[in-house]
């Protein structure tokens, strides 16, 4: 039975986890806190691939006081042998005599296997003590998990009637300095920033994060791992002179096949990494190949889409957006400028894309609203 | 000198005054408040024109307990023998001692002279207290003696991508029952409901206010006064069967000159009055004059403007538009959609027209947007 205290003390695991917002891909955000006679004892996060797990920071900041705690931990421990060894033995040798888990393993092959091997070391275990709030830190690895595809945040920033640049293509800036730094937030929180080859033939966009406009303390050393880059350019239309291919980090050009070859080889020379995807109906780079794809060969999480109409609308209706971040302007730019969504075919009021709008704030002068899709109603 | 509890009893002066916030029309809503001794002894408001004036209710149900008691007025008490008598005169002779007015009569023929004529009966008066509520309360009313012209907001229901119907002029319903009733109370409080005919001649909008659907308790003596509605209608094309024209109430035609006498004269047998405006250098009905039209011909203090993007783009260009009520609906109607605004020769974003967002609430499942243009940046 979860005593009221374990909320407090599981609360404290999830604000640990957060910690880790930035740094953990490809693994997700982990928290541990250790809590014995209702002290906290040692407590850790999960920094960053390679380095170790939550419970490992949290046992060694302990050290022979684990005796007869109580462990936090925000996911299952792992019970597999990955680089840092299995956290369910190591709770258990620590002497560690029970384990409150926010929410189980997502990953099909092992959820269930730390919990099952704490209990048969005779370590009461309950599981599922503020779930949600877990596994909203960890969406895109769930999805990833559990879906085989990244989880993907759309952002656009839009004027008040909807629109994202003039019909000339200019855009800067629609929003404000406070709205960009969320952006490059968002960007640093995601595996993956993509976007389609128009945006960066018309804006040139670096699609990095930057240490001065993080306004985060840590900058300097989140900057450290850019996201991929991921341009949707089923022409192969990626000018060698893009400024994202001359920034720290990587660049992934999804293309189809059948094009001269010499135009990859020259892509390839000026830092692009080229994959051939299948092509849809439309002859476009296959949306969904490339979310698997993401996922399975670059285990991307979470993509972060920045983009125009077109790919908005094809990511829309091929039902892979999850999330949608619209950064709102007080401004007007009028019925000639740009549109939010290419929905071909919407015709009909019946045909409308109806949103849940789960959040409106200020960001500056501008508004962010956070929406996701309906399912749709036809 | 203002006391602490003056702010409490103008403030009930000031929820007096709103009690009549859909009946007034043309006259300002107003409320009073009498008290002596810190017990409130009297009070009133402004119901409808031709009816008394709050000050002589507060002092019909006071008595002659009102001799040495003070009144809080939310407008200047007038001076002049309207339809109930000087308000100034009947306080002197009830020996009020003390009179705390929130804001000056805007009427520049009238201004200050109320307040003299009390001071000048040996009345203390003090002015300001609250001023910006006071205001607040008759945005209409003071534009009208001051401008020349009514206050005028537009209220436009919009998908989140800023679309108001789709190609085909289908609009039925973008937003809920909520934002309905919302916008039949807006209806309510307004002088005048002003739309395009090209919204007539699509939706055959009746324009009017229903008790039932205006969700308020006395909604069937709110609705014997029926907003005057306006269609601005530059070729005189509205059907002779629009359902408006059958409707209780007045409606009027605003066209220029230059039509086949034939159609007026059918029109008017069908039930409309046309007046005829000066055209503007675009051959269309010259906006600004119909605004002073209504102001100095029809008392009229408030317009709600419900219309499509080309009239809403007009009146914003004309610098008309004083107040946007936007009821965004949480769904995606997408690029083909009609827009919210046509701003011809908006091509730059220098050109942008940058507003400023008063506030956003949650109405229903939709959300309402209260902003007003920013004084233009070239």
């Amino acid at each position: 039975m979860a005593k009221p205290t374990d909320i407090t003390w599981m609360a404290r695991a999830l604000q640990l986890a957060r910690r880790g917002l930035y740094t953990t891909h490809p693994n997700p955000r982990v928290g541990c806190v250790l809590v014995k006679n209702q002290r906290l004892i040692g407590e850790g996060w999960h920094v960053r691939a390679g380095e170790p797990h939550a419970e490992v920071h949290a046992l060694r900041m302990a050290g022979e006081a684990a005796r007869g705690a109580t462990a936090y931990v925000t996911l299952e421990p792992c019970s597999h042998q990955g680089r840092t060894g299995p956290c369910a033995a190591a709770l258990t040798e620590a002497g560690v005599v029970r384990v409150v888990v926010a929410m189980q393993d997502p990953n099909p092959d092992v959820s269930g296997r730390g919990i099952a091997k704490l209990r048969q070391a005779g370590i009461a275990v309950e599981v599922g003590l503020l779930e949600e709030e877990a596994r909203s830190l960890n969406l895109g690895f769930i999805s990833r998990m559990t879906r085989l595809r990244p989880y993907l945040r759309l952002k656009m920033a839009m004027s008040l009637d909807g629109r994202t640049a003039m019909q000339s293509g200019e855009s800067q800036w629609i929003t404000g300095p406070h709205a960009r730094a969320e952006v490059q937030r968002l960007r640093a929180s995601a595996s993956a920033v993509m976007t389609g080859v128009d945006s960066i033939i018309f804006d040139n966009s670096r699609l990095t994060i930057r240490a001065a406009e993080l306004g985060l303390e840590d900058g300097e050393s989140i900057v450290e791992r850019q996201p991929l880059r991921v341009v949707v350019d089923t022409q192969l239309r990626l000018p060698q002179a893009a400024a994202c291919l001359r920034e720290p980090g990587r660049t992934l050009v999804a293309t189809v096949s059948g094009h001269d070859p010499q135009r990859r080889v020259r892509l390839e020379a000026a830092g692009a990494e080229v994959v051939v995807l299948r092509a849809g109906g439309d002859g476009r780079v296959d949306l969904s190949a490339l979310m698997r794809y993401l996922a399975e060969q670059e285990l991307v999480n979470d993509v972060l889409l920045e983009t125009g109409a077109t790919l908005a609308g094809a990511m829309l209706d091929a039902g892979l957006v999850d999330e949608m971040q619209l950064f709102v302007a007080p401004t007007l730019l009028g019925g000639e400028a740009r549109p939010l969504f290419a929905l071909p075919g919407l015709t009909r009021m019946a045909q409308q894309r109806p949103l849940e709008i789960l959040d409106i704030r200020a960001i500056g002068r501008d508004w962010r609203i956070t929406a996701r899709p309906e399912r749709r109603q036809e």
